[in-house]
Parts: structure tokens; C-alpha cells; sequence
């Protein structure tokens, strides 16, 4: 699979300088990432192609080729996958759309494909789809331009997607959280390469803590249950089944060509795999984000500190919802709190700090519930920003008693331009911020799903 | 009602220039916003504050006072209650903290102030609260700095609130999200004013065309529920019921002394009085956004149209869960599309318009299925604005058309700082527009929940 992500070099059939071409638009994004590897561009009509040498055809080509890129029309890509055969170039990644997801017609058209690929021992990403992204790499195959979505930076999150339209937005929301990208393959009909051969590839990778996968189908349900449940030993999986009810699946067939099957033999394979399920993108996210950014925590009993008790009394409702224990804390703790607080803060749990609270009530807090005591495995902190005593200060409060505890915390802030300011400053520390408290309960319980799937 | 929202005559006692102050932030505030009524400050130790005449006490001001408003500590205020009796003030907004929710010590300060407000029909607002936004009189007894959180434009959203922090985060969230705000109360403890007062007096507001009520407990089960149905013919009504588990629970009682009873019989309470439940702040937000913004639908057949294919599956799936019903276009329809589209277009439910998707491509869409043809109720628009083809003339497109059409549209994009552009300028239009697929498809069925309620 390495070649797919980082090939020593690539052909790019039908590459071109005219805008709105895609393998042009692949050529110049690859350009632009800085690719350390050889590029050949290859189209008859041109004998340079933004400044690299132009090939008429694969066959023309004197060097060895890894990987072929092809993004033209449909019907024409049989003849390439011929070529491809004769140069000996076993790996491919077919952006074309029209084939299965298109009826009877493509169908035909790709099984031609995937019998000469068979035959010539030729891997196969693709068709209609973005195929890859390696941020370590510098290799892309994508057709979007990076003028357009934010391009995330380096980091332990792999995507593997069936649509391309997801991948490309969770791209795009992943710099938007702060959550840094490793690896994200889109395989879109997916004719060949599926999860059951990518998983045990980012099982292996060294950049990869994190898999995230969004699913309408399986390649090879047996193989993909070996394969998560393999890779779920090391590291967590958090997937996204979509095409559950009728108007789903079939909606799933017309988009990918995907048989999205029975929803709940999906749910049943996942918990056998390990795998931690998401309901809808917002679960997804804020799951992978919380587990790229935070270790699980070794129990369920959850610490709440609020300076805005209503948002306290929600979380708690939360917790309690996805099997979060929101204990008191013992009256010894009570009492060592209290000394320090004026009489009106709510010493319990939630300890609510009320709207005279300032960073430092935090750090009291933090410092005596999570690092002097064990009564206490996570916490969730909710920081409201509009009262004057809190300030920019809170994100190194944070940061210093939750590094010095050793344990988890997920944090929950409401709130316009400086509430997002700290929020970004939060993130660079790794320490991942929702934007609800029913999102951040949800999160800090998929923490310790992870926790529970390791002690089985 | 209407003197806590529009006083022609305003006595802030404790007023001074101090920073930090709470009685001296509530006259910054107030005199910032451009309040037209008078302002009396009253503080024994200064002549003159922010430019106006300061009195030592109530007694001293000559003129009549509609309103008392009083942010001192809360073992002062039993006296000021006295000498609101003696000026005969009927109207007083307690923002001080520590009362009930400080247990048996703070229940009798409570109790002792009631006791005389009730004997000399003064009625109150609080304690421990924030009061009073007017959006349209320009009147607020927020202490909160509007540097902080941002200010938000006026509209037709009222809140009724508990909880300060929620209610102040609403406001804050609202500016964000082009939600226009009526009126804000939040009351704290209510040891008086509370819902059942309030709901009657929004039901007459002409400013108010949509209620949300957060809600921790709820001041007389009875009377609520009739000022509810009352309201809620006229006007959607949307609640958050916080305080559910026994954790909640818990934390409710800590944060305003409330008691907040039995989930189920608040539930079935709500659907008596034909308000929506929303389930977190998010869908909180989500529905009143929808219901501010657009129209029910007139029934429950819902289009929905994409170039993102993958986003198209997952609001199929989250419309089937929430009870809308995705129909496949006729045979007909499905052909008067097929002939302006290019082949790999995929004309169905939902359409999906493929990466090669341009702004103008949605027009024909809207135009062909929702102006055109009697086949939808609505539309779920998921314009990914990553691919070329797609502008800012989209913004157009769907305002162009939907207005011909005359039937509601909610829109989902998924992206960073272009989405956000377009996202801004689609409310400006009162388009709402949500960041997940899941939340459009709710917002939707909150929007059809209203037309369920209307139609008993």
C-alpha cells in the first residue's frame, strides 16, 4: 500500500496547464506541496506541462513508474490500464467518475478495467474518488484546490472514506479543530483497495495514532472485522456508517455504487471489531478529535467545573445520559475546597465558580480535585469567557494542572471571537474544545468507550 | 410586565465609576445602549456618576421610579425593599446572589424580602440573576461587558431563562448565528416573576414572533401550562429542560435552588401545551434559528439536493430517523431534470450534482422541483463550496428561487472560511444554515413539528 501514499515516482495522464482540467489541477496541487518524488506529466499535446518534460504516452516514458494517476474521461481509461499493463506499472489511481455508480453501462466499463488490472497484477484506488493524501508525504491526488479549503497541518489522524466529498470536509474541518492529519485515502466505488487492505497499512504506520473511517459499504466483511480488530489493539477506530434506513441506502447506491446492507449486522461487526461508532459528523469529529488530542481516562468517575452553572447542570445531564458518573466529591475534599473559595461558589459537582469566578479559582480547583486527589479520573472544564475575572490565562492554568494530574480533560466553551481565541490556544495544547456541553459529554464518554474497548 | 422591559424611570442602587462593580457596569451598559428613559444612580458617597446626578437613597430622589434595580450584597437588599415600599416602587430586579441557592441561611433572606415586596405589591425580577435585555427599548440590567460577547442585532427571538450564563451564552451565540433577539429575561431564583408571568406578556409582544425557554424547574405547573397553550397557537414555542438525571438534578439545586422534579412529567407537560422539546443546547439554538428564519412546511415530503454526494446519504438517514419522509422524484420530474443535466449527475432523491457542480446547476434543480412542481414540502440544500464551479451566486440562486416557491429551505455546509462567507450572507437572507448534516435534518423536523402543533 506504501506506493499509493508515497510512490517514488508518478505519471499524471492527461495533465495540462488549462485551468479547470483535473489532472491539471492534480499536477499543480502536487507541485505545490512540495512532492519530493519524480512527476511525469503525460499528454500528447504537450512537450512541457508547468515546466517538467511532457510525455505522449505512458509507453514513452523511459524511467520507471510507480504509480499512474488517471483522471480522464471514463471511457478512455481501459486504454490506459493497457498501457499500464505493457510498462509494467502495478499501481493505480483512477479519479475518473461514470463507472458502476452510472447503471449497467459502467458497470461493463469498470469490470473491462479490473480484468485487465487482474490479469497484470495492477492495484487499483479508485474509481470516483479523490484518492490520497500523505501530509508527511507531500503526496495528493486531490482535484480541489487548496485556495478553497484549509489544508490541515501534520498529525496522528488517518481518514479512510468512501465519499470524497466527506474527506475533503473533514480535511477541511480538521484544521478548523486543530487536529493534525497523517493519512487520508478516498476510494470512492472502490473496485479493488478497500479498508481491508488500508487498515493493516495504517496499522503500521508510524504517523498514525487515530483512524477514522466513513463507510456506506465494506469490501469484505470478514477480512475488514480481522483487519479492525487487529488494528483496534493498537490504535482506536471511530467509524461512521451511513445509508441506515431505506432513503439512506438508497442514496448510498446512486453515490458510490455501495450495497449499504443491514444497519444493525454493521453495528454488531463493529463492536466485535473494537470499532468506536459515531452517530452523524459532528460525533465523528468531535470523537476523533478528542481521542488524537487526549489518553483515555481509567474510569468513569468525572469531575465538572463550570463558571456558568446552568451549562454545569446540562453536562451533568450528559454524563449521566452516556454512562459518565458525575460522584460528589468526599467531604474531606469539600471541605479543603471550601477554605479557599468565597461562600457563594457551589463546592460540589459541578463546582460551579459563579460569574465572579477568575482563572486562578480554576487552577484551585484543578490543582486540588485532579492532581491532590484520586477521587476523580477526568474532567470536563467550562470556562465561560464573558465574565472580567477570566482571561487568556485559563489555557496555561489548564494546561500546567492537567499535565501535572496526568489525566484527561475535555473542555466546553460558549461564546463569539475570544471565546474562539482561547479555544484555538487550548487546541495547540492538545487539550480539545466543544462548542456544547452535550458535544463535550459525548466526547469525554467516547474517551473511556476507548478505555473499555483496551481492557477487553 | 412591561415596566421590567421598557421602565420610563430607572433607580440603579449602588451605582458608581468603580470598575468591576456590578452596579456600576449595569449603568455603563445601560447608558451605552442609548436607553431613552430616566436614570437615577444612588450611592451616598458620590454627587455625580458617568455625567449623572447620584442620590443617597431612594427617598431622595423628587421624581416618580417605575424600577429598582439592585446588584449590592445580598444582606443589604432586605432594606432597599423597605425603602422601595416607602416610594411606593413596584417594580425591582434583585440581580444579587446568595439566597436560596445557599441554602437555609440565604432562604430566610429570601423569605424576609418576599415577605415585605408581597405586602406592599412590589413584584420582582430574581435574585441572582442577570434581569433584562430590551432589545427594541434599549434597556438591559446585564452586567456583563458587551466587549465580551457580542452584541446581537434585533429580531424576533425572545428568551425566558434561568440560568444568567445560558441566557447571556444564547445572546452570544445568536449574534453568531444571525438570530435577531426581541427580549431576554432570566430570573435566577424567581422568587416571584417567572415563566407563567412572562409567557403571557411575550404572547402580546409585537417584536416577538418565536419564545425559548430554558429551564431548570418551572414556577407554577398549571399556570404555565395554560399561559403556554395560549402562547404557543400563536407563536412556536421552543424548550430546554436541563436538570433530567440524577446528577443534573443535583447541580440544578446547587446552581437556583430549583427543584426539577420528574423528566417524564415535564415531557408530557410540554407536549400539552404544544411546545418543542429540543434535546441540548445545539438543537436549542438549531430550532429556534429554523423557526425565526423560515415557515413550517406544509407537509413532510422532503428534496433534498447536493454536490457532495456522501453528505446527501447521511441527511437521507437523519431525515428517516426524524420523521421526514425523502420521496423519490415521479418519472416525470425525474426526466424534465435528466435533459438539462449532464449524465453523471445523479437525478434522484437526493440529487446530487457531483464535484462537477456549479451554483447555476442548483437553480435548475430548485426551479424544476420546488417552483415548478407540487412534488416537495421543502428543501435540504448542501452546497459544498470547495469545488470551482461554486460562488457566491448561490446565495442568489436559493433566495431567487426559494422565494418564488414560497416553501421553507434549510441549508448545510460543511468548510472553513468561504463556507463561513457564504454561510453569513445566506442568514443575512434569513436562510438558516447549519455545519452538519444531522442538525439540518433536525432543524427541518423542528420546523415540520410546528406544523404538526398548529394543525391540532
Amino acid at each position: 500500500m506504501d506506493t499509493f501514499f508515497n510512490p517514488s515516482s508518478v505519471a499524471i495522464i492527461g495533465a495540462t496547464e488549462k485551468t479547470g482540467s483535473l489532472p491539471g489541477v492534480i499536477l499543480k496541487n502536487l507541485l505545490d506541496m512540495g512532492f519530493a518524488g519524480k512527476i511525469y506529466p503525460v499528454n500528447p499535446k504537450y512537450e512541457n506541462v508547468f515546466g517538467l518534460k511532457c510525455f505522449p504516452t505512458l509507453l514513452d516514458i523511459p524511467e520507471k513508474i510507480d504509480l499512474a494517476v488517471i483522471a480522464i474521461p471514463a471511457s478512455f481509461v481501459l486504454e490506459i490500464m493497457r498501457q499500464q499493463a505493457k510498462r509494467g506499472i502495478h499501481y493505480s489511481i483512477i479519479i475518473s467518475a461514470g463507472f458502476r455508480e452510472m447503471g449497467a453501462e459502467g458497470i461493463q466499463m469498470e469490470e473491462e478495467v479490473g480484468k485487465v488490472a487482474h490479469e497484470n497484477n495492477i492495484r487499483i484506488i479508485g474509481p470516483n474518488c479523490l484518492g490520497i493524501l500523505d501530509n508527511y508525504a507531500n503526496f495528493t491526488t486531490s482535484f480541489l484546490s487548496w485556495e478553497r479549503i484549509t489544508k490541515p497541518k501534520k498529525g496522528a489522524l488517518s481518514i479512510l472514506s468512501q465519499s470524497g466529498a466527506f474527506a475533503i470536509s473533514v480535511l477541511d474541518l480538521a484544521a478548523q479543530e486543530g487536529i493534525g492529519i497523517a493519512k487520508m485515502a478516498n476510494y470512492g466505488n472502490r473496485m479493488d483497495v478497500g479498508e481491508s487492505d488500508l487498515l493493516p497499512f495504517l496499522m503500521e504506520d508510524v504517523h498514525t495514532k487515530v483512524v477514522a473511517i466513513y463507510m456506506e459499504s465494506v469490501d469484505h466483511g470478514r477480512r475488514f472485522i480481522e483487519a479492525a480488530k487487529a488494528c483496534s489493539r493498537e490504535k482506536p477506530i471511530v467509524a461512521l456508517k451511513v445509508g441506515k434506513g431505506a432513503a439512506g441506502i438508497a442514496a448510498a447506491k446512486s453515490h458510490t455504487g455501495a450495497i449499504a446492507g443491514n444497519y444493525e449486522i454493521y453495528k454488531a461487526a463493529f463492536l466485535k471489531a473494537g470499532i468506536i461508532e459515531a452517530n452523524g459528523l459532528e460525533e465523528f469529529i468531535d470523537g476523533v478529535k478528542a481521542l488524537s488530542m487526549q489518553s483515555p481516562p481509567m474510569g468513569n468517575r468525572i469531575l465538572i467545573v463550570t463558571n456558568g452553572g446552568g451549562f454545569g447542570v446540562i453536562v451533568a445531564d450528559y454524563c449521566t445520559e452516556n454512562g459518565l458518573e458525575v460522584v460528589p466529591p468526599s467531604a474531606q475534599l469539600k471541605e479543603k475546597l471550601k477554605e479557599k473559595f468565597a461562600k457563594f461558589y457551589v463546592v460540589n459537582n459541578p463546582v460551579d465558580l459563579t460569574g465572579s469566578a477568575c482563572d486562578e479559582d480554576y487552577r484551585i480547583v484543578l490543582q486540588t480535585c485532579m492532581v491532590e486527589s484520586d477521587e476523580y479520573d477526568a474532567v470536563i472544564i467550562i470556562p465561560l469567557m464573558s465574565p472580567k475575572g477570566m482571561s487568556e490565562t485559563i489555557v496555561s492554568v489548564i494546561d500546567e494542572t492537567m499535565k501535572e494530574s496526568g489525566k484527561p480533560a475535555v473542555v466546553c466553551t460558549v461564546g463569539g471571537v475570544f471565546t474562539m481565541k482561547v479555544k484555538q490556544l487550548l487546541e495547540e495544547r492538545h487539550y480539545p474544545v466543544f462548542p456544547s456541553p452535550e458535544r463535550s459529554a459525548k466526547a469525554m464518554s467516547m474517551l473511556l468507550k476507548r478505555r473499555v474497548l483496551q481492557m477487553h
